[in-house]
C-alpha cells in the first residue's frame, strides 16, 4: 500500500510527454566506437522507454511527442504502435527537423558513453498548442521527462501539459533525466525544473540532478531536498544514490529502501527507464514503496544484462521470474 | 483600508524587475514621424517608470536590471539615481547588446504609436545568476512586468526573483504589460504569463491582456479570469476596460471601481505605467482600493497631459491637487 | 584627363548599392551622450551620402537597396527622392526588419565617435534576386560600399551588381567603408572584400583599411597594394593617409597627390562620403586626378564644417567657391 | 595527351578541401529504411571519396578538413592515414560540432536515397586561418567540392585556398557537388558557385548543377555554359547528363564523349565521385579525355557494384582490368 490515489474512470493507465529518439548500439563491444564498425538501430529516449515498459507490464499507454517525416520517425511511430502505445498524440514535424540520434560505446560494463545528435531535432518542436488536453484527461498518470524542458517550444509543451493534469486531477511522475548538452546553462536549468517540480506528486532523480535544481541554494541534504518539494505537491521523492541504492522519501516523513539484486551487466543505459517503470508500475498497483522499488530494481537488471534498452524493457512475469530466481540464489555476479 | 499585509522590518518600499530602456519622443506633434525631425530622449520601460514614479512619491525603491555599456546605459543608470532609485543590482552589460528605443507618434491625443528597437537589447540579458536575493528580501513590494519574460535568461530572472520573493515573504504584483513583438508565439506568452500569475499577489492588466493569457481557456469573463487566479496566490485582480473604466476584484468575491477625472490629454503613452504607480502607492499606504484606484487614475492624468512619461511622472502632493482641482471643477476638457 | 573611360548611351550616370539608415545627430555638441537630450534626424550611410552628393551636382543618379516597412524607411525614401535620386530599386522589406541607426557623439571636433543599431537592419536583407540588372545596364558607374558585405543576403547581392556591371561594362568603384561591428571576423572581412575588389575599376579606401584586406599577406605597401589590384581590374587605387593626405595610385605605376584645403571643423563624419563624392564626380567630368582629388577634400570641408553628413553634400558652385575663398585665403583654421 | 599543364616539382600531386562525413549504409539493402535494423560505418563526403580514390591511384595526396572532436573524428582520421593520405591539415574542431552523417537507403538499385545529419556538422566550420598556404603551394591539383561553400567559415576557407592555389600556380578542379539542404537559397548558392568557378581550371558537374548556376541566366546550353567558364581561367567543363553519359568541353572549342560500360548495380551513390577521381588521374597521366573519361567511367562501375563508396574505391589495376574484361564481353547486365 501506499498513498498515491490515481483517478478512477480512465480509460489509459499511464501518458508520457517527451523525447522519442533513436539508438544507435554499436554491436561489437567492449572497445571504443573508433573500432566498431556496426549499429544496430532501436527506439529509444527516456520517456519512450519507460512507456515501452509500462506497456509490456499490460497497462494501456499513450505517447505525447514530436517526429521527424523521415524513415527515422516512421521506425519510432511503428515500433510505438506495435508495443501498443497510442500514438495519436504523436505528431509528424514537417519543418525538416530531425530524429535525435544516440550512438552508444560499450567500453567495458562499468565504462559506457554516448554520442549524441541532438541538434534540430524534431522531439524539442511539440508544441503547447499540439498538446491533447483529453488524452491527459484520460490518463492515470502523465510522466514528464526533464530533457523535454531544455528547449522551447517543447518546454513550453510540457509545461500546458502540468496544466492540463493538475486541472484533470492527472498524477503527475517527473524523472529528472537531466542531460548538460542540451541547455544553455545550469542556472536555466534549474529554473525550469524547479518551475515543473512543485507541480508533481512523484519525482525521480539522482542526488546529482537534485543538486542542479539547487544551485540556488546553501543546503544540499536529502532531506531538505525532499522537505521542500513536499511543500509543493510531491508525495513521493526518490533521490537515486547509486551504488548506494536508492532512497523514497514520502511526506509523512518516511524513507524507504528496498534491496537490490545481482545482474550480469553488460552496460550501464536504460537502467533508469527500467527501473522507473517498474518502481511505477509497482505504484499504480497499489504496492508498498519498498516493493515497488524492487519491482524497479530487478527491471533494471534484466535491461542491463541485455544489448538494448527500449527492447529489453521486460514483461511483469519476467520480473517475478527475475526476483525469484535472485531469491533462489540462481543469479550471481 | 484593504487586505494586503506587506512584511514588516523593510528597508526598502519597493524593488522592480525588467525592463530598462529609451524613449525617443518627437518634439514635432500631431504628425507622422516621417515629417518629425528632431527627438527628446527620455528613460522608459514600463517597470522603470512605474519605478520613478513610487520614487517621486517618496518610497524607498529599487531597480534589478540589466544596461548596455554604452552612453545610452550610462544616461539610464544617472537618471535612476538622480531619481533616488537604488541601482546596485542594475548590472552592466558586456556582450555589446544595445539599449531597447521606443521612437513614439503622436499622430493626435488617440492615435499615438511606438516604434520599437528591441534586437539584441541589454535589458532582456539578465541572468538568475545576477538577481540579488537579499535586496528582495528586503523589500516589501516586488513587481514584475510582462516585457521581462518575453526571452531567456531574462526570463529566468524573473522566475528566480519570483522564487526569492516567495521565500522571503516579498508582496509580489504583476503589471502585464504585454508587447507582441518580442515574443515568438500567443502560446508561449500564454504559458509563461500564467506559471508567471500563479505566484502573484497583485495582478494589473487589460482585458485584452488576460483573453491572451487565456487562449487555451474556453470562458474568457472576468469572473472567470480572477477565480483562476484567487487559487493561486492572487488577492487583487485589476482588469483595465480601457474607456469604461477599471475594477478591481478581491479574493473574497468583491468587484470594485473608482471614478475618472478629466484631463487635456496629449498623448495616451504613459497612462498604465502612472496608474500602477499610483494604485500600488495607494495600497501600500493601507488606502481603501477605491481611493487607491483613484489615485492611479489621477496619475495617469497628470501623466497623459504631459510630453514624456517616466520624466512626467508626478509627486503625491501633485496628485492629491489634481483630485482637488477636479473636484472644484478646474479641470474639463 | 584621366584613363578611366566611361560607357556611352547611358541614361544613368551613377548608381551605388547597398546601405540606407538614419543618423541622429546629437543638438548639444561637445560634450558626451550621456548629456545630450535632443537629436536630428538625417539620412545617412556611406554609399547613400554619396549619392545625394552625386545628385547634388546634377548628376543623374539611383540607388539599389532595402528600407524597413515604417515610418524611418519612408522617410529614407521620401528625402532621396527629393533629392532626385531615383528609387525605383529601392525595395521594401516586409519581414519586420528595422531602419539601421547611427546616433553621433560630438565630444570635440576631433573627438567623435558613433553608437549604431545594426541588428537585424533591412539593408542587409537585399537579395541578388532583387536587384535590378537594367539599373546597372543603364549607369555609367556603379558604386559598391563594404558595409553591404557584411552579412547574406545584402553580400550576394551585392556579387551579383558587380557580375552585372562587369556584364554590361558599367564602371565598378569600391567605397571600402569598414565598420568592424557587422563582421564576425578580420578573416572572413578580408576574403569577401578582396573577392569583390578583384572586380572593381577603382577602389578607395585607408590604409588600415587596406591593411584589413591583407591579413593574409606579409608585405603591406602602398606599392604593393596597388600593384595587387592592377593585376585584376583595377585602375585607380586610392589610399588615404589620415592627415597626411591621400595618394591617387594608377596602372601606369604614378602615383598622385593634392593639395588640401583650411576648415572650420565641426566634427569629422562624413569627410569620407563627401571626398568619395567629389573625387568620383571630377572623374566622370574627365577631369585629372589632381583635379578630381582636389574637388574632393573641398567638398569634405565643407561637409565637416557643418552638422550632418547627407543634408550638408554640396552643389558644384559651392565645392568651386569654396576652393577659390581658400585661394584667395579667406577661410582661415 | 591534354592541355592541362601541372606544375612541376611538387611534393603532393592532390589536395582536397572540404567535407569529410560519415555514411552508415543499411545492411539490409531493397527495402526502406525503416525496415533495416543495422548500418555499417564508413568514411564519406564526395571531396572524401575521391582523395582516397587518387591515393588509391597510388598519387601523393591530402586532406584540407575539419573533423568533430569525438569518436566520429578519430575514426575519419585513422582511416584516411590508413590510406597514406596527409591529415597534417584536417583540424580538429573543439566547439562540439558533430561529424556529418548520411544514412543510406537501397530501395532498389534505382532508387536509392540519402537521410542526412547536417546540422552543426565540423567540416562547415574551417576557418580561412586554418587553410595551410604551403600544401596548395607543394600540390599539383587542388580540388574543391561545392558542399563546402554552403556555409561560412567553410565557405571563406575554400575562397582562400582558391586564393593560394592562384597565387602558386596549383591546377585547380572543381567538383560541383550541389546539396540543396545546406544552402538557405538557389540565389546564395549561385552567387557563390559562380565566384568559385570563375577562378577553376576544370569544372565537372550534372546539367542540373550547371542550371542552377544559371538560375540569374537567359539561355541555358552545354555550349553557352561552357563559353561562360572558358572567358574565366576554365579549360575543361564537364558536363554530365546521366544516362546519355558526359561530355567534356575544351577551351578549342571541341566537345569529348567516352564510351560506357557495363555495370552489376547495387547503388547509384558514389558514382560521381569514383568518376571524378579516375578522370581527374587520368588528365594527371597526361592522358586524352577520352581515356581520362573512360578510366572515370570504369571506376564508377566498380564502385557502384559495390556496397560503399569510399570503401569500394579501386586501384588502378583494378579499374585497367574491369575495362579489359568488358572489353572480352565477360561483364554484361
Amino acid at each position: 500500500m501506499n498513498d498515491i490515489k490515481f483517478p478512477e474512470g480512465r480509460t489509459l493507465d499511464f501518458t508520457a510527454i517527451g523525447r522519442l529518439c533513436i539508438d544507435l548500439n554499436a554491436n561489437e563491444i567492449n572497445r571504443p566506437m573508433e573500432q566498431t564498425s556496426t549499429f544496430t538501430k532501436y527506439v529509444g529516449g527516456s520517456p519512450a522507454n519507460i512507456t515501452i515498459g509500462m506497456s509490456r507490464f499490460d497497462l494501456k499507454t499513450a505517447f505525447i511527442g514530436k517526429i521527424a517525416n523521415d524513415q527515422m520517425g516512421r521506425f519510432i511511430r511503428t515500433y510505438l504502435e506495435q508495443n501498443q502505445i497510442d500514438t495519436s498524440n504523436v505528431v509528424n514535424d514537417y519543418t525538416g527537423a530531425v530524429t535525435g540520434l544516440a550512438f552508444t560505446e560499450i567500453k567495458s560494463p562499468t565504462d559506457c558513453s554516448i554520442l549524441m545528435y541532438r541538434d534540430n531535432v524534431a522531439d524539442l518542436l511539440l508544441t503547447p498548442g499540439e498538446v491533447d488536453e483529453e488524452i491527459i484527461a484520460r490518463s492515470k498518470l502523465l510522466l514528464i521527462s526533464g530533457t523535454a524542458l531544455a528547449q522551447s517550444p517543447s518546454r513550453e509543451a510540457v509545461f500546458q501539459a502540468l496544466q492540463y493534469a493538475k486541472k484533470h486531477g492527472t498524477v503527475i511522475a517527473f524523472d529528472l533525466d537531466y542531460r548538460p548538452y542540451t541547455w544553455k546553462s545550469q542556472e536555466e536549468t534549474a529554473v525550469y525544473y524547479n518551475l515543473a517540480a512543485e507541480k508533481c506528486d512523484i519525482i525521480l532523480g539522482t542526488r546529482e540532478e537534485f543538486d542542479m535544481m539547487e544551485c540556488f541554494e546553501q543546503e544540499h541534504s536529502d532531506h531538505s531536498t525532499a522537505s521542500r518539494w513536499f511543500n509543493h505537491s510531491a508525495q513521493i521523492v526518490i533521490i537515486k544514490h547509486g551504488k548506494e541504492g536508492s532512497i523514497a522519501y514520502t511526506k509523512d516523513g518516511a524513507s524507504h529502501r528496498a534491496k537490490s539484486f545481482p545482474a550480469k551487466v553488460i552496460k550501464t543505459f536504460g537502467a533508469g527507464d527500467s527501473y522507473a517503470a517498474g518502481f511505477l508500475y509497482g505504484v499504480m498497483q497499489g504496492w508498498t514503496l519498498e516493493k515497488s522499488m524492487e519491482f524497479g530494481s530487478a527491471s533494471a537488471c534484466i535491461v542491463i544484462s541485455s544489448h538494448s534498452c527500449s527492447d529489453a524493457m521486460p514483461r511483469a512475469e519476467q520480473v517475478h521470474e527475475y526476483i525469484a530466481r535472485c531469491e533462489r540464489g540462481e543469479i550471481v555476479v
